[in-house]
């Protein structure tokens, strides 16, 4: 299973690609920082983000995407750009066929972590081990993309052992 | 000069395209509300309206666009969708070679009203007008594409006309 994770932003925007599957270490494809010119137009940034995550979906070939879900409850500029690139972000998965999941960050932290209200140092230290890397991810701010990835593969793991168990149940009953 | 204006929303996002030039009397050329499900998963209403708005600048071929800019003031929840449609409406434009410009709803209101504190019947009763429509748009929320489109064409002219007598100020000085 691999999984492309996007922490969004419009100046920064965090993307991770992990293959995995649940209850086993993960390996870590790519990450990276994509970054627009907060003097360039809106337009042109939105479409540079656009094409860099089209183009790493189309390299990694990833088969689902987890985003980080925004809320608007921080600093209202930075947030809209965090909604736009966010929507972005989850619009070039649907254009490449991609299903794709949302997760608030607390529910990212409590998947690596086991608490959601972790610290940044501790996500960063938990997505090392989980990787098994050899040191931190850098950029630093895309540790975030990595833990996302890994918390969708956790959760979508679980889901499908649900599924598989309830399968196994019915035909047991049969 | 044909313009696309968007008024950006997920559930309802009005479009019209109008054709004119600044100080005389423009011409509808098409309204409507691109609608998405608030029942479909998020990814599937952005994949919708990006394909709704496409397909509608292909077959209208506008030279640039106007979407409303959005703020975070006021619900938080439709907040979010308005950016999220927003992004895929200035995307779209961009992604065909479009120059976009953003207005706030006051811009708007004061160039078909004459006052930034308009209220939404105002804003119709002058579409209606400047368009000479024979009847109010229908739907009724679309009239806001349309004064999009109608200020955007009336500024750039007023840039275009300052630029224009700026460059005869420079000529004649010679």
């Amino acid at each position: 299973m691999r999984v492309l994770g996007v922490d969004p932003g419009l100046t920064r925007c965090g993307v991770g690609v992990v293959d995995g599957e649940p209850g086993r270490v993960g390996r870590l494809v790519t990450v990276e920082v994509v970054r627009t010119d907060p003097d360039d137009e809106l337009s042109l940034r939105l479409l540079a983000l656009d094409e860099a995550l089209s183009a790493l979906i189309a390299e990694h070939q990833p088969q689902s995407v987890a985003v980080e879900r925004v809320f608007a409850q921080h600093n209202v500029r930075t947030v809209m750009g965090t909604a736009q690139a966010g929507a972005v972000a989850i619009l070039a998965a649907a254009r490449a066929g991609l299903p794709v999941q949302t997760y608030t960050p607390s529910e990212v932290k409590a998947a690596v972590t086991g608490s959601g209200q972790a610290d940044k140092a501790q996500v960063t230290t938990m997505v090392t081990r989980l990787l098994r890397l050899p040191a931190p991810p850098k950029p630093a701010d895309a540790a975030d993309a990595l833990a996302l990835a890994i918390c969708h593969i956790w959760r979508g793991g679980t889901q499908a052992k649900i599924r598989a168990a309830t399968l196994r149940t019915v035909g047991g009953s049969r």
